[in-house]
């Protein structure tokens, strides 16, 4: 993996209801959006594109989105069988805080274990994958010695009063690329659809491994080095 | 995922018996229906139909299965080279009982391990995942602090004869959207085909991550913040 | 499930090597046979169909297969290109002695750590899924109530030698619908193909049920009930 | 399992490129190059092609990957929105030392669990698969007995600045068919494309499995038999 980019990624699908429900059949498939758990949405200039609330994410069509414009402040589309997403005020604080082009929302079981094992922050330190990660506070991406650090909050009755807990969370920790919200799930974004896509495939990747470190008795954290006096197989 | 609703989900397939033929390939493809196990079965109006006993669940096709008239009492498809399928009677009295409209009997490892390791009900609270479980005795679904509780019956040594113990625990437990069988796996039920599959996805994410709490110390059924006090890893 | 027939499944395909080779890709995604491992065939007739020694399981086409004719003892055909598998004499054990009809060959993970976990005898029992595996001895499948005892034969260098071991195990376990072979993997068989095939599966998933018990404290072979007095989590 | 050859396998597929891009969508759904981590490479007699840094592994077209003359020490094909990986000079200290024809280099969470199970070098033995494993130091592959013994190198800031130490392991482990990176990865290579896949495979097994029996009390790299002495399950 190079160590400092994610060089620019063009596919030919460009029409972001139709990416929506592609990469959507792809989470359903990690079992990441299972049960019509999970969301996600795409920003495009001012239009939000955001899936719908309770459906089956895996057997959506591009007409069943809705599409919001910011602008206008009103639905471009809204189909009717179905009501708007109760994640939309949280991808729209990561849209408005963070400049985001996408985010996503899955109920990864990696995600809800390192939310029961770990305290108000998930630490991981010197693991390669972490170069996936963007610093977000300048350009560029984390490097093998540092340490991703993801914010924990705690989880709500109903899911748009997470807002003001989310928001608070990206003021304090203004290089997290995501924040985790306990006994629940995981919310990324991205500078667009396809770097959202992969921060979340490199966080859930290191969410899982750090809950395998866990069980081998090494801190996901620790130096590098420490694994060996720590582990207990 | 909204808190309260499952908004309808109308796919173009409405055909049940091409439905059960894809859903099981599904499932086939989750674990939990290898080796000729499990069974599904759809109710259209007066007309049941069944997935046949003992056959390969992801290679049926459409006239594979009986389909049972329940008004004049007889079947209507009875494919010769079939025997009915042992669960029929639990899947009739899911129809009854709770006028289901659809009903899925899996051998998830998920729901062995879990009726392995609690006695006779199964417990989980305050994850958000239980939002996708209707509260059955009423409209809408558990909300993020309710507990969910799924009676475990004894396994028998013929299927059929699991009928009675399943009647008496729907009984026993109005609120339960599924019965474990212990031993043995999971009965769900739904509304429509597409909440029972639902279901049955949101309740063995449920089971599966129960049994990664148990092993990491940590009781799926406890207060909000218990795992930091118990948790072994 | 039935419990105690599997019925007679009728796919379209019934060329032996198409099956060998739809079979093979099959078992390459379950993760049995990757890195060339494992082996399969069909007898038909007189003629036996072996996928070749140390080829990619999930990438063979049927004129890759060697054909074998047991009356003429000659090949009917043999791939210049490939070797004739090492596991033909221990599927042929399994023709003579079981009047299988296929044989299957998988280095299952399951399989390798059951191996290292029991000592001469794999052990499991008052699992539903017992009942797709069939008695042997009499017609029927085996019982919720049964145990299912699966023998443990020693490696060897060369896996021809392995010849010797397994057609003592096949004589005295005569009920043994399989052998596991220590630090290696499982040998399986049935009456036909889709025989094999089921009781493959439902073999793996209690050797995996089982591995995941004794994780959890729990003796696969206990009584009914002694779970709950040995469970570690 | 053929116990000492690895059959030469004849695809329809010839063209280096495209192998990389379908080769790269199946490592994708194992889990080992996701969030755009990972790398391959395949040499074509003076050509080497090399996928680029940073991008999506499962989405890449033929026309992205760089081609680079050994010859005349230029690139033939550069394309304009990527990157040259990192990886490269450690494949062509693959092609160099080992004569090999192709590289993989994945992020697979069982490379990265053992390298921080093991100290300086991963060790396991007396298990089947690794008769898929060759010898390198002279023809056909390690026979049931054998040790395989792979070097564990310390990981750098810079994927580059791992070649040094990748090149010294790969002259003190003459017999090593691949190398893992602590915290990082593996990598691995073959005489041509078809064999690093087949070895990245075997060995991902085997690191899988160590990973499984340190869990459960045993050591990968024991006497047989030392499992029913050591076992904690």
């Amino acid at each position: 993996m190079g160590s400092d980019t994610n060089a620019q990624y063009v596919p030919e699908e460009t029409d972001p209801a139709k990416i929506i429900v592609e990469l959507c059949k792809l989470f359903y498939a990690q079992g990441w959006v299972t049960g019509t758990a999970g969301g996600m949405s795409i920003k495009d200039g001012d239009l939000v594109y955001v899936a719908p609330s309770g459906v089956q994410k895996e057997r959506m069509n591009p007409v069943d989105l809705f599409v919001y414009d910011t602008k206008s402040k009103t639905y471009v589309s809204k189909p009717e069988l179905y009501k708007p997403s109760a994640c939309t005020p949280l991808f729209m604080a990561c849209y408005e805080q963070r400049r985001a082009g996408a985010c996503i929302h899955t109920h990864s079981q990696n995600a809800v274990m390192a939310s029961l094992l770990w305290g108000r922050e998930f630490r991981i330190a010197n693991i390669e994958q972490v170069k996936a990660i963007p610093k977000v506070v300048e350009p560029g991406n984390l490097s093998f010695f540092d340490t991703l650090v993801i914010p924990i909050i705690e989880n709500t009755a109903h899911e748009e009063d997470l807002a003001p807990d989310l928001e608070k969370a990206l003021l304090e920790y203004p290089m997290a690329p995501a924040v985790l919200v306990r006994r629940h799930g995981l919310y990324v974004w991205g500078a667009n659809v396809w770097k959202a896509k992969i921060i979340n495939e490199a966080i859930d990747y290191l969410l899982e491994l750090a809950v395998k470190m866990r069980h081998a008795g090494i801190d996901p954290a620790g130096d590098i080095g420490s694994e060996q006096l720590t582990r207990k197989i």
